[in-house]
């Protein structure tokens, strides 16, 4: 049975997915790279990088499970690239000639684009249907596997308040943003949806995995 | 050297101390009792309201805590009763004949009244000085013991703000209250300030302890 999940989904201790000021240079705004360090200190993360070394510990043991079971992700136009990227037609995303997707990419936007295939197999399809429509249309190219919700913070939440997510790990990062997009805007009594498990790793972050009731 | 400090202040995962709504029935508004049912499932819980039973893991050890060391406690108008208690010459707090604090409390309002002294030693003192000068008060009071600061959230982000406190232990619930009266707002580069230690129970809630750098 092909799931809907979030993965590794960072957000600050208040809540923030991502800080204020975005922009190609502040893909993050001032949160900079605060939300993500953890990824970046694991071994998984470090090799996503062509880097060696890195912990090995429950955080590398998580982020691994990355590509597991995946076959397709959705994101949103801010994940996709900096505000006023649709006004650059040279622009293919962050993640340089090889994105770490290597699946259909289904990038919710209002600019919509021809399909754009890179190395590895990762094929970008733009579109402006609804969360449920898109979907569809990810869980079809995923072939049976599950669909990654990719972010950021408004698909997510777009996603949750439809009660399309069946399976959601965040990791609470111990610092204050204070501004920003926060997550849970909107979202009283989600708790009803899903079981929560929550992990603490030396780190310093938190693992909270949601599953849904009776899924 | 006495210490400023919060214990067992409990927050959703949305960061909400407090829900919307406080009246006389409801001292915590749409909340209910969710933001402290963790405590009443304890042992120590139990006790404090004369039942047998509860458990005895982390939670339980934690909140055993309530007591020690503290001289004196500094709560906010909101702790001490409902909206409009002042207009009530004959309330006395939520606790009734024999509170559970045993030491002077100091409540930050602007109706003032004389000292109210109730039985098993805690007596109430009634003060609209600032924040610095109540803790002064409350310090000299204590006797060399620690200040507990018992809240609600208003009051936490006053002295959070002074910079006043040494410690504060925090009890994230699994719940999205949605709305009501938010632990973080204004306090962006907090974890500047505070070593942040995370421990999740087995009971699903997950405690955070902020100890003051270099303290």
């Amino acid at each position: 049975m092909s799931r809907t999940r979030v993965q590794h989904f960072s957000i600050s201790l208040d809540g923030f997915g991502t800080g204020e000021g975005l922009s190609r240079q502040a893909p993050f705004g001032h949160a900079g790279e605060r939300l993500h360090a953890w990824m970046f200190a694991t071994r998984f993360g470090k090799t996503m990088f062509g880097q060696q070394g890195g912990t090995s510990g429950v955080d590398d043991a998580i982020l691994s499970t990355f590509a597991v079971g995946i076959g397709a992700e959705i994101m949103g136009s801010n994940k996709f690239g900096y505000p006023g990227w649709h006004e650059n037609k040279d622009w293919t995303g962050w993640w340089g000639a090889n994105p770490p997707f290597h699946t259909p990419v289904f990038v919710m936007t209002q600019h919509k684009r021809a399909p754009l295939e890179l190395e590895g197999g990762t094929v970008f399809h733009f579109t402006d249907a609804p969360p449920a429509d898109v979907l569809a249309m990810a869980r079809e190219a995923a072939g049976g596997r599950d669909v990654r919700i990719g972010g950021g913070v408004r698909i997510l939440r777009a996603f949750l308040k439809e009660r399309l997510i069946d399976h959601m790990h965040l990791v609470q990062v111990p610092i204050l943003l204070g501004r920003g997009v926060r997550l849970w805007d909107g979202l009283e009594g989600l708790e009803q949806v899903f079981d929560i498990e929550t992990t603490a790793s030396s780190s310093g972050v938190t693992h909270l995995m949601f599953a849904r009731k009776g899924g």
